[in-house]
């Protein structure tokens, strides 16, 4: 995460760089601070008249973050400004209530539980585009059940799929992933409180009904215990968002190469260029194939932060921000890039067809084989199937032809098999059993 | 994965480095190849007497693994020569079976297929170690529920713990991860069966009802579709490995700090050393903490192929083999390594408690404030317990004696309250709640 | 316009946030574009008053960096909408010399510019800090040539060592890896300036005529060709922060391991804690260890754009700025961490000498062994060693005194060298010769 | 003991297998040992018979590799069992010798050392095919200089450029990682000799004269120091050849590209497929971008282990050996593939006019527009011309012939501007001059 718009621009999206902007941010961790006021009051920890007072301070006018943000690093953590400017301001209005902010609590508690909130509004902001991506997916992959297109393996020419298969692919992955997520989403949502060394010993016997009373103001689930040290449910958030993201660059990586003018099966609605107006870029896979690029390295970014030391980590945990931050701004963008190129692409069946064509037949070889080679023995068979491949791309003519031109194998097939050696909806295996079962959910 | 067993010594195990030898890669994928002819001919697609024929050599004397190394890479796959090499052992024996070897397969399906069956071996080694983890963990923490000890954070004194819930906390986040891990092997274990283009289109109406056969033949779930470039069941794997194996390093971080001897609480059985026959290393928490290093960069390794072109990679996926018997390995070293040095624990709760005293009960100057802010304000409150602590620390008395000589806090707290001031047992919150709760499964 | 100085606060100073902040990019962005308009009036590519009307719209007030930051993404470049914007502002003057904004140039070349002209900016901050950084190092490792105290190896007591060879290793491996990273800066820094294919086309034979000008104008290098699709320098820039940051981190390491009150060998001036006044952190260490923890994956996240496609990459390139700036950032913030902790360190020597006593000697076992192996043959040494060490740990008495009853080892000796077995300032080797050749630069 | 070239096939070369294989690494730790032993001899500080003992002993059949890397885990290091094994073989010798193996030397003086003689043949090893590929890669683009063909940017096409520029670029990126390479490994091979502490102080004062004599018997250069913790010359190293590789990764990536049928502009002589006899398959191209894909997490896991602890590190030394061997071995296997891809490469320079032919010369578009805009004003250029180019794309016209048909812009061109718009070779700009400063060296 960049302290820049600008520079970040392609990296996130407007929603997204609003929920992690100074204000969200702060606005987060007042809401903590009131919140958890709020319940001590209730419990009768704190006078009724200081939680009031401090939830009305925390409700005020903006903090300033440049300065908060600048004193941070004298402690390791903006926690303490931020107290000390909420406290200060109670302190100015001559209001003894200042003295109970942030009671008992730990500087821990009010980030991590920040954080948790600003995550709970990017899993409903990122849901929704989600939700958009796998209705358009689905739909373009019905539309395209029966469009046949080159299969490509390590990029060269394999046998016929269907648009509607491979698109059904692309679903699959991004549904299993998003899956995931969800689930890591719900395990990494949950209140931090724990108190200076996770005892919550401030509060005496009354510390887990105080947790509970506050996560229940705050709409959040409680764990089994406090986690500062143990970040595994929010690695598994970081680590999904990585798959997942993965999972959106691979449908990129298709839709700008099947975009290439030289093979034009697909194309975005586009983005233009500023020397050539004529130009149509694949603007959203080129930002979900960015956010791909950058995810593994973010992801291992926080999974170093792991390995924290004790009750607190010196290190490890003030690590985490940024990335987290990061990591959840790249996945939406690559989430709203592609939703984007999706929704907009356009389709070319006439040219997948005529792509296909282009390799005149022979990526039906592996069908010829299939037949003839029970009856001739391998090592014939793969020298007279490479010798028709051959002569079919040199001479240009059908691969069909040339096989009806080789008397070891044309006696070994039906009239009927010989016609639809390279019709390529004959060869289109279990293409449309495999498509339905991957949407089927 | 490097080629050796001596640089990789700290980095595996004996039985996961057999695991990924070449005689057990070998083994897996002739399983593949054998399993597939027996199936085939179950259904008719090749005669019976040719799986025989494949099988017999496939159940053969060993194959030149360093031959069919070198050779992979002429085509960028193993799946090549290792097939032409079992072809070959048939031709040589006059068998026509040769013919049928690898029958309407593509080189993917037996590479994912072998290492799946690889994967499903891994998952019950690293299982054992874990279920005994586990064991020993609840051990430790249930005979030290009331073993007390300093919390710390950022590597300084907070207030206290005990032994217990520190060692349920380790508890919870193994426990937690390994849950995940499991889920994920659950689906990373599973056929790869695709044919050429991902449709099994070579085997005509019959290639869901061969997959099937052949996932039944050799033990394994079948997909929805084949995965040829989808790979995020295998992301998830290595990811939760990944997690995993931060898990355990935190295990490792915390031993390896608490038996330095300025410290002193714990002590591994220890490794010696060379030169100095007294000492006692954490060799066990080495071994993990090197294992938590390499993690996230290859957990980066392998997400950073996930973006895969079309129908087979070009790139991405020849990238993950090597990566992912790392992952496994490296996670099976921290394992074993983490399973001796709990097993082999000792813990010194006199020590734990000497460091404790060495803070003059500065650390709970927390307990004063709640106590006494409420009467005294926030600034003053702050101003005596700082000004105590110091004259606690620089004059070597108890904070609780000095805390006594000042009228303005003395006059706010019973003789009671006093006395059990710094009394750590009274001030351990719900530390015990916690870790039953951590434990509870 | 949003911003995010909260979330990031540790992951950066004031000076780097302002440097990438929007404002700053944008007036490099628009340097750019008035020296190219300047430069191609000198050579009569356009009107000097299209130059002069550029020059003067793109000095004027700031533009909206929110809106340009969200119509970036539709084109995959924020140099789009900033070009457009320098434009309109122009056309709604009713100057033409909006036709000559951004003249034959592409986006790449503003952009990768833009950073270039931050990244000198850069240099300068950090090499400032830098110098500041090496100066205290010397004199720290100076001031303590002769303050013994223990080595420590795998966390556990070693021969010893004195303070100044410590900190002239960090000196060391700092002052070698900030000259690494110099040399990077000279090579990442300079103009890049391609057109739209990377070859100037737009421009005639006057395009490297324009190149030369245009540095010039900049006062940047050029380099021999367009480094449009080529990324190695900036690839080392960011390499070298990484290892730069490590080195950085390598301090923090250990200050914050001195620092614990178990070993209170040295202490920060340190941050404090919202609930303990007494308390005393690492602050300035744990900033730096967070860099540390976050900067390898952030190499990797530079490291994985470089596969670029063609004369621009489709995702690479695009990955690259908010890597480069948090790359950037970290390393900076490490560096301001490191040197305010290290300008504010109080070393306690006598804490260094008194850790020294508590392993009562049983560290220079090695020397002993030294002397007596090549009379007792090692299989006698090394048992009769471990014997003593073993009880001078149980017992509490000095190592020297149980050796002095060991008749095998005592008769080897000469009642000197018993004497001197455990004085530390006889055992120290080349600490000292090693200490000065490493500052010597 | 288990080997595992089959999984790492495609990740090394045979030549680099071997190097970091079994027996190899055995050869260099005990080449440490016998100079170690001559070394101290020659300055008395051990007998010369006890040097000769080691020495033979040391060149003696082979260890068990096997049983010494199970063991290496209870001490966290390969070098005691090794250290065992040298020792115990001239004990049942009845040599006395045996008590001087490793005479006051440290566990990683003679790892870190062995590591330098493996990466001094690597060095060679690697050196070797570079010169190869450089070769090669000037000879293609001198062959190639008048070669044209489409540029692409964003997998679109742009204005063109030639094949021996794009080869140039290849060629210059490939010859600055490798000079930064060649100064990296000049850093990294280098002796590590610094015993317990780093102090060398089991030697007394002859230490570092020691160290002299051992550099001289092991022709290595010393460093101004130990550098047990100080990793930041194999951290360069370990960087560079990530960058390195990165850069054959690109030239992988433009191959791989270039050579779908779709595109046909190049061919490797390429990898067969077992299914289909025709296929060519950019079978080096894809080694290397499997390279490259592993290289930034390699790189990452190896940056995250340079955080030390003191004198020697708990976890972050003992990760790096498999790190470093897996580094050059992919380094390695990227360059081998590339050397071999470039050297087999066919060249389609028909193909490459037929593409760009295919754009209908809407890609001369910017050059239109730079003719005609100053008169016409940028918005009427950006309109005429997007009209023109729609057109062109939609008829199947010439670009060219479209614009003469728009009086506004046919009005402004002489018939020598029209009659040449369209063509390529008047439209390289600079592409010779850079290519020729690219290859200057």
């Amino acid at each position: 995460m960049t302290s820049s718009r600008l520079l970040g621009s392609l990296a996130t999206t407007e929603e997204l760089a609003d929920l992690f902007s100074d204000g969200s941010v702060l606005a987060a961790f007042l809401r903590f601070e009131s919140a958890l006021a709020r319940a001590q009051a209730r419990l009768g920890l704190i006078p009724a008249s200081a939680a009031d007072a401090i939830s009305r301070a925390a409700a005020g006018e903006a903090f300033d973050a440049g300065a908060i943000a600048s004193e941070a690093r004298a402690s390791a953590t903006m926690a303490i400004p931020l107290v000390n400017a909420l406290s200060a301001r109670l302190a100015a209005a001559n209001d003894a209530a200042g003295g109970f902010v942030h009671w008992g609590a730990t500087s821990q508690d009010a980030i991590d539980t920040a954080m948790s909130l600003l995550l709970d509004r990017a899993r409903t902001i990122v849901g929704r585009d989600h939700a958009r991506l796998e209705r358009s997916l689905r739909g373009l992959s019905d539309r395209h059940a029966a469009t046949v297109m080159l299969g490509r393996t390590l990029l060269q020419p394999a046998p016929p799929i269907t648009f509607g298969y491979k698109v059904a692919g692309w679903y699959g992955e991004v549904h299993r992933s998003w899956r995931r997520l969800c689930a890591s989403f719900g395990g990494a949502v949950t209140l931090q409180f724990g108190g200076a060394a996770g005892t919550l010993a401030a509060y005496g016997h009354r510390g887990t009904a105080l947790a509970a009373e506050l996560a229940k103001e705050l709409n959040l689930p409680v764990a089994d215990a406090p986690w500062q040290a143990h970040r595994d449910r929010l690695a598994a958030l970081v680590a999904d968002c990585g798959i997942y993201t993965s999972a959106l660059g691979k449908i990129a990586r298709d839709v700008s190469l099947l975009m290439q003018p030289e093979v034009g099966e697909v194309a975005e609605a586009g983005g233009g260029s500023s020397a050539m107006p004529n130009k149509r870029n694949p603007a959203g896979s080129v930002l979900a194939l960015a956010a791909a690029t950058r995810m593994p390295g973010l992801v291992a970014a926080f999974l170093a932060g792991m390995v924290q030391e004790h009750e607190r980590a010196a290190g490890g945990w003030q690590a985490e921000c940024p990335t987290v931050a990061a990591v959840i701004e790249t996945t939406g963008s690559a989430l709203a890039a592609i939703a984007e190129s999706i929704d907009g692409l356009t389709v070319y069946p006439e040219r997948m067809r005529a792509n296909l064509n282009t390799t005149h037949g022979v990526i039906f070889a592996e069908k010829a084989r299939m037949l003839v080679q029970p009856a001739l023995g391998r090592e014939a068979t793969q020298r007279l199937l490479a010798e028709a491949a051959r002569e079919a791309l040199e001479s240009a003519q059908p691969f069909r032809e040339v096989l009806r031109g080789k008397r070891e194998i044309a006696s070994l097939l039906t009239a009927e098999q010989m016609d639809a050696i390279d019709r390529p909806e004959d060869y289109l295996g279990a293409a449309e059993e495999f498509r339905r079962k991957l949407l089927e959910d």
